[in-house]
């Protein structure tokens, strides 16, 4: 690993998250909420910090698939540690571990919440909580279709095809060319979320947080009730649509909607998939919500679980019903669904739909096999046959998150929490879904957790949203073994040469 | 398929079944508990019902891999239905349901029972009880070590090179052999568990009874308190000791106690994860109960806890303790232990330590490669090479078992049960443990469960016992296209020749 190079990097996302931060010094300006020097404050300490870590280190221009692995997780936790001192400064949180821990769930875009109330918060740190989301999305989708794909984690090579631009050997201009698309479609639908949204009665404060928060399937929301503050059919209506959007792979909106093939959408199996768990869910839990005599009226019925089907398969999280207090099979539906997540190169959290399709088909074929002993059977993924690196890939991927999903539920349930409230936690932050059940239900927040058990689910988050591989690949010796000792800046003047060949 | 030559096998087994409705006999005239008539009774319609399909069906000697499928399968729910004949003539348990539930936790060596109070059904039918747990262990072993294996179901073709006995090409003598060789193990150990048991003071009643439920690791107690009820150290470790000597491959028995080859432990890599596995548990929960004040001396917390690891762990379900009143830490390691199961070729249910082995070697290879993306990986089960077709068939059982578990958690919570109770209670049966949490608790029992509830968990146990494959096959429509019209045996003597080649 080129350690120095990576470094700087880093130092260069802190300065640039720097700048994020004064954005919302306009609005404490406009709502008098006091919190100007808190943002300048933090934008200032992350100006020094990155500036310290680009001066000591140089930029290394040939960064390989490796360094990806440590810029990625560096990146996420030091912009979260960051992105955690408005928080702290805002005096009222006044746990750091909570800061961080908010700070965490908004980059990683997963929307659990240690706040009772929200609104105690002043709306310029409310609307930085909603800007980390948005940020984390960003970064989300780069890394699912630009990085991830090159460095063959989890399955993600599938991807490899569908990314748009120029296929590169080194990292940094890669990164650059599809994140200019990617982004264009990103930003795009966040403007027309406003613009809908302010067209609905919401302030240009509110549609803009929540737009932040839809299009990276987060779930802060400016209100302790979520969504269901506003009450208002057409604002969840067009909430819904763009969850649905946000949690679909952002490389298919390029094609379908900036190139103008909207066939695109239904070639895609995994789109269909998507489409279709929506729909049998919606149903289930409808069917079983009128025996269990929940709602008076159909449309009530129809209203809440549209939109709590959405949001937790797509892993945003927002809220408009309290889901706790369903029958327990719309709850075992519901938990089943966050264990799915959004399209791969969506920015929803989750195991992925194409993962869960791949799974199946191998169930399939070897069904298959049984029956018919001599057929020679493939897997295909579209009309692409599935490579055979790609078996492994899934295979180790389901068994790493079986791993960290029982390590955290015990660690966190070791806590002295009890069992529901311990797994859905687990299983909302590993997720990057929000609420859980129980204690953790969406009435609910973390904040009463234990300090272990919080530092577990932060880690959940991290992991879950960097789709483990990453994390692990940090945990094993060998990957050390082969960092360098960094070099710096000074150095490497001395010696008068640019690093070598890694 | 050739459906004629399958229902003669049923034929004889149901005969065969009627044979060991004899044994409560003189046990029923020991105790007097009036139900001489009752096994006399379910003894003739057995042979009644086994003699009219071996009339009408001829043997057929071409029986081929594919017809195993039906045999194994149809075999379990025919025992299982004349095996619920003599709970149900013991006009104890009116429901047949309960009775079918009964018997087929009997036969799948699953342990859950629907008897609030063991101690109401008399003696003979509660040895009958221990006699399916027994029947069904026998089964299970030539199933998993003899049939599966040629099947090539779920990665079992690993075992292959490890069945004692010839390879043929033929499913009967095949069978035949390696069925001679491990039931010899079986017979062994169970009779010196019988003697050992005596030697503690038990009646040799009881001590036969106990000792078919846990060779055949099943759980079934003539006392409610299960092996509790005898409060004796002795009793609990010989029963530890045969628990654990069930849950491993017959076939490792067979080479290191008869044939003298005791290393043959050591080297199965298996073997050495199911121990691991064990005692890493007891250290973890024994810790956590004493943090939790559960006991107050060592010895207690020592002794509760490895007997329950291992008859959690083996599948067994046997009870010394109620671990639903431990901490949720140990619960949630509890329910862990319970996907893992026994060994591959014993008679423990679960997803087998093989399976998991291979899992969590996928993703330390797929981690190797991230790191030294060049490297050639491949992966070994002791000395000898994965082949290509088990990682299929490892993929495909996990996304089947996952697919199996969560469609029953729907069905059994859309019966109204509750979250904790209806998942656990499927946890329980689908890897044939015994009981589960909450209302379905160690000290609770099945039997308030709706009827639907209890009808899906049977099917669990039926599934989980025969590795999901096996059941799967018979629900796919490929399967019984090729199933040919059963040919009567006079038709055949008609046409004055047998059935040809399938």
């Amino acid at each position: 690993m080129r350690t120095g190079g990576v470094l700087n990097v880093i130092g260069k996302l802190l300065i640039l998250l720097s700048f994020f931060l004064l954005i919302p010094i306009p609005f404490s300006i406009y709502y008098s909420d006091g919190m100007v020097k808190a943002f300048l404050l933090s934008s200032a300490l992350g100006a020094l910090l990155g500036g310290i870590l680009v001066a000591l280190f140089v930029a290394d221009e040939d960064l390989g698939f490796r360094d990806g692995f440590a810029v990625v997780v560096l990146s996420w936790v030091g912009l979260a540690f960051l992105g955690a001192l408005p928080f702290y400064f805002s005096g009222q949180v006044p746990s750091f571990v909570d800061c961080f821990f908010e700070s965490m769930s908004g980059f990683t875009t997963t929307g659990s919440t240690i706040l009772e109330k929200i609104e105690v918060l002043p709306e310029s740190v409310l609307l930085w909580r909603a800007t980390t989301h948005w940020l984390g999305g960003m970064g989300i989708i780069v890394l699912s279709l630009a990085i991830l794909p090159l460095l063959g984690a989890g399955g993600m090579q599938l991807f490899q095809a569908e990314m748009p631009g120029p296929t590169k050997d080194r990292l940094a201009p890669r990164i650059q060319d599809t994140a200019r698309i990617l982004w264009t479609v990103y930003v795009l639908f966040t403007l027309v979320e406003i613009l809908l949204l302010m067209l609905g009665g919401l302030t240009f404060y509110d549609a803009l947080c929540h737009s932040f928060a839809t299009l990276a399937t987060g779930g802060f929301s400016t209100h302790t009730e979520s969504v269901g503050h506003f009450q208002s059919v057409y604002i969840e209506t067009v909430i819904i649509i763009f969850m649905f959007l946000a949690g679909v792979n952002f490389s298919l909106h390029y094609q379908g909607l900036i190139r103008g093939r909207v066939s695109s959408y239904w070639k895609s199996e995994e789109f269909k998939l998507y489409v279709s768990l929506i729909v049998v869910a919606v149903v289930i839990i409808m069917v079983a919500n009128a025996f269990g005599g929940i709602y008076e009226h159909i449309q009530d019925n129809a209203r809440a679980v549209s939109f709590q089907v959405v949001s937790i398969l797509t892993t945003t999280g927002f809220g408009t019903a309290d889901f706790d207090h369903w029958p327990p099979v719309c709850k075992v539906l519901l938990v089943s669904l966050m264990f799915v997540g959004g399209c791969g190169g969506s920015t929803g959290g989750g195991i992925k739909v194409f993962r869960f399709l791949l799974f199946f088909k191998y169930a399939r074929l070897q069904l298959h096999t049984l029956v018919h002993p001599k057929a020679v059977g493939t897997i295909k993924m579209g009309r692409v046959r599935v490579p055979r690196e790609v078996k492994v890939a899934i295979l180790g991927f389901f068994s790493l998150y079986s791993a960290f999903f029982i390590f955290a539920s015990l660690l966190v349930t070791a806590t002295g929490v009890d069992i529901v409230t311990g797994i859905t936690a687990v299983i909302a932050t590993l997720n990057n879904i929000g609420p859980g059940l129980h204690l953790v239900g969406p009435a609910q927040n973390f904040g009463h957790l234990p300090v272990l058990a919080k530092c577990v689910l932060i880690f959940c988050m991290l992991a879950g949203r960097l789709e483990l591989y990453t994390v692990a690949v940090l945990l094993t010796p060998g990957f050390w073994a082969m960092a360098r000792k960094p070099v710096f800046r000074w150095q490497q003047i001395k010696n008068g040469k640019r690093d070598g060949v890694s």
